[in-house]
């Protein structure tokens, strides 16, 4: 096609695909193209619009390196990442929810009713549960990843001052599905905000923080495994998530009770001597299609 | 929003932008963030392509510099850029085209009927034509900047082997708005191909050639300036230009002439011993918005 015309140019792009290409990649092309284009047509897109687009992708690829995954915080706060896990979530089972940029894997294993908050200040909080199947009977022997902040909002990747797999655990539950460990309360934080992704939550007048939560990646043989976080119900950045993580039924209450409730044979047990907070929280897992 | 779902991450994320924020952006983020959403649910993306996805765009960052704008390139090979072109062109004036990544700004001043040809092979081509206004009349004064490829294939901001203004020339017109000069005849090239948008165009089995053609850019005070490629009508690739240039006004016939035919008062003159090529293409400008 010689004459192509702002009317045409999407068909004409379709038309450039060779009929023997993989199908899925026709599809993906096809509608990513189609939306493109719609895109640019809708808002009669300036050429200083698409080069301040061409820079923001410029910016992003001049900060990008091991530690800083800024087109991958881009899709976050564009809520992109958070639909991509809606679209294969099971109703069936606990909520996915964002993996993050920050997780290490390898972590050291942690017993069940074992400690994550060692030497670190604040209050103690005590989170137990039971992974489960759709029936609600327990998965024995499933794995649980567990990471989250320190006290100071960062993670251990972000952190120098932290040990590699600090506030890290990876814990194997024994017959009867039931997982428990003691860490510090996690706090709300600030996705980075010095790069270009900053630059657009600032021109949308919009924050950067995140509700405090507990990261879990929940695995076990015969079972999709899942990617989630636990919140508390008193968060104040609950409903306006900057990267769209919460789920209703992630939302669990922390409730705070006296040190002399704190259960035996944890590795705490006997060492806590103030109110302490304690979060019940059952993960249901899905079978594997 | 505490319940994001799939359906209504759209709708959240709109929520989250100021009611003082810049409408414009306001409006080009919604847009933009309505279709990314759109083709996630459309094609019910997977965790797998989202990566894929993220692998492209962090693979264009690599190999990103001052010599390879890869963002620019994919923009290119996937229409935007020559969608843009066409929404802010004027049906009274020429066709623009694609600005490209290689022109080379100040090049030395090419005087009209100046020779860019200098030592290379290949056949003479002789191109000349007037600047006119929407009524036809000549702009006196004009100023044109013209470059192409040279017989290799490669312009001169690809090529060590080429100075840096080779096969370009910034002429200004008389009081006639006539413009002539004499270079080789263009050849059809490859867009690099080496890179994550040479494996899309592998993966939709799309060939990287461009036809060839002569880069213009014209301006003139009370005018809009006009970006355009002059095509020879007959190129192989004038119905496949991996990056969506060609309009039909902008394709011309090189008619073909004995030596004896070229004529007086050009820098080549009295040099041209073989049959060479004769191009005749006024450009019509608009006035200022």
């Amino acid at each position: 096609m010689r004459n192509v015309t702002k009317e045409n140019i999407t068909e004409v792009f379709k038309s450039y695909m060779d009929k023997d290409m993989a199908p899925r990649t026709r599809e993906i092309m096809s509608a990513l193209v189609q939306h493109l284009h719609d895109f640019a047509r809708e808002t009669n897109l300036t050429h200083e619009e698409w080069r301040q687009g061409i820079a923001f992708l410029e910016g992003c690829a001049a900060i990008e390196s091991d530690g800083r995954h800024e087109f991958v915080l881009a899709s976050d706060v564009l809520g992109l990442s958070s639909l991509v896990d809606m679209l294969h979530s099971s109703s069936k089972s606990t909520s996915s929810s964002v993996l993050g940029p920050f997780h290490v894997s390898g972590a050291p294993a942690l017993p069940v009713g074992g400690d994550m908050k060692r030497d670190f200040g604040g209050p103690v909080l005590l989170a137990e549960g039971v992974i489960r199947d759709t029936n609600g009977d327990p998965i024995p022997n499933a794995e649980l990843d567990i990471w989250q902040t320190a006290p100071n909002g960062l993670y251990a990747s972000q952190d120098d001052e932290q040990d590699t797999f600090s506030f890290h655990g990876l814990m194997t539950v024994g017959a009867d599905g039931a997982y428990a460990f003691t860490t510090v309360k996690p706090v709300e934080y600030t996705v980075p905000s010095d790069g270009p992704v900053g630059d657009i939550l600032r021109a949308c007048g919009r924050h950067p923080w995140r509700p405090s939560h507990l990261h879990y990646i929940v695995k076990a043989p015969g079972y999709r495994t899942l990617v989630t976080e636990i919140f508390p119900d008193d968060d104040p950045y609950l409903d306006h998530d900057t990267v769209f993580g919460v789920r209703e039924d992630l939302v669990m209450t922390y409730v705070e009770k006296p040190a002399s409730a704190f259960p035996d044979g944890l590795e705490l047990s006997g060492k806590v001597q103030e109110p302490f907070l304690h979060v019940k929280f059952d993960v249901v897992l899905s079978p594997e299609a």
